[in-house]
């Protein structure tokens, strides 16, 4: 069932919260569309493009009446709001976040919001390198995953309106708990990112080649390392809220790189060098082409 | 000045030497094409594609009045053809190849080939994850960049004649050594591949995840890890050819990646995560998007 809201707020319009607000007006599912923020020139760009039809920068003013609250703030912001906005959260209101990390933020959630709001983890894999309102667009989720984090205290209906939601945006939605999703996110998302920024560094942290790996450089390269040009606070906070998970994953692939160091020293680890890279070459053919425009 | 010859002989019709094919006839730059192969079938389909005009199984009939000779062979087999093809080499005849690697290939080339023919290494960064004749295009080498590699042996005529060729095919050419070539190729391309495979392995390498990870991978870790998918065989090659350039590479990434598992496990390195991964950041966004297709 698609979920209608009365009184939906946006805290925080940037790239994650524009999208939303403009789906959420598009589709018809709230019949006020509120932007929260502290920056109230952000908030007019994103009432002129079209994203919210309301703004506030005062918590209470903005949700007062709210039945549903969407935060989608950086991660380690998103974890300390949840105790400036709890005074306003009406029992009943709908409450969810777009972190791309959830046990520290789902803690702190189910902490400090009031016991009545109906509140679950969510994690959209949408977006890109770029960031900003500017960059919003209606169809940003469609088709793409969408973790959302139920617990022991997850109210049921909270995690139906949280499915029906993203299935109604277009989302694939997949349930996972908090813990579950911030390992699977560490392997598949931040090491990614950290291996990314590592081979940037690599190449260009120093030296005189600088300017002939810019000439050399081809879209091998750059597809590579197409995530590390991400916003670096936003990614800073990723990697400490979710360190534990991410120093595993990390753990395992220096591990791994180790091997492959120990194979390429000998002449005769040729026909299993060519197997591991025909066994991983035949998993990433398994995963596709990317689509549009969605990391994670 | 536009190079023309009496009649080019492609080596090898994949990608490259197909590609290189249909560019020579469409810009008339050979009175004729011939496609020199060891799989009849193969040299058909690029007969039939329009990549060569003729084709050939034995180097004899083929290379006979060759005044242009472009071996676009795998590394290893293009090492060890020279000696098969320099007794019908003709003197003066312009003979280059489209090697990954050149500092073995080079040394096999100047060792086998007669004095009197004009060699030169090439290494267009063209291609992709994609091989095979069916996936040539006349502008492969376009916008592409293309390292040739003259050494102290290299006739000069043998060098302008390949600055002009790859220049009239749209490449960026950049002269270097074979040896500095290897280096530059071993951080910009072979390591990302590496990085890339690993990255591939350390996930789906086995445990029960693989089937969360492709319900969750979104286009970050598809890019990152797209070249991962290329031919195996072909790779294999490039990193045995080049192994020790690639294991000093190797050794700083790991050294880099141990760097960053220090910081991940310091709360109060928060600052300098930040800074790093900005300054990351600010080198990949320099070499901006992706072009068209070129891989390296």
């Amino acid at each position: 069932m698609k979920p209608h809201f009365n009184r939906a707020v946006i805290y925080g319009v940037g790239l994650l919260g524009g999208s939303l607000g403009i789906a959420l007006r598009r589709n018809k599912m709230a019949r006020e569309v509120v932007g929260l923020g502290r920056s109230e020139e952000r908030l007019r760009v994103a009432r002129e493009m079209g994203a919210v039809g309301e703004i506030a920068t005062e918590p209470g003013k903005a949700l007062a009446g709210a039945d549903a609250i969407f935060i989608c703030l950086p991660p380690r912001l998103i974890r300390e709001e949840f105790a400036n906005i709890a005074p306003h959260v009406a029992p009943g209101a709908f409450v969810t976040d777009v972190g791309s990390v959830k046990r520290a933020i789902i803690e702190a959630g189910e902490r400090d919001l009031p016991t009545g709001a109906l509140f679950i983890g969510s994690h959209p894999m949408a977006g890109s390198e770029k960031s900003g309102v500017e960059s919003a667009m209606a169809d940003l989720y469609a088709d793409a995953a969408c973790v959302v984090t139920p617990t022991e205290r997850t109210p049921p209906e909270a995690l139906s309106t949280a499915v029906s939601f993203w299935r109604e945006l277009g989302s694939r939605v997949i349930v996972a708990s908090p813990e579950r999703h911030d390992e699977l996110l560490a392997s598949i998302s931040h090491l990614p990112h950290l291996a990314a920024s590592s081979l940037v560094e690599t190449l260009f942290g120093g030296g005189d080649a600088t300017h002939m790996f810019r000439a050399i450089a081809g879209n091998g390269f750059r597809d590579t390392t197409r995530i590390a040009a991400g916003d670096a606070g936003l990614w800073e906070e990723i990697f400490s809220e979710n360190s534990a998970p991410l120093l595993q994953s990390l753990d395992r692939m220096i591990e791994n790189l180790r091997t492959w160091r120990e194979l390429l020293s000998r002449d005769e680890a040729r026909a299993q060098i060519r197997e591991r890279l025909a066994k991983a070459a035949a998993h990433r053919r398994d995963l596709g082409d990317s689509g549009k425009r969605n990391d994670d």
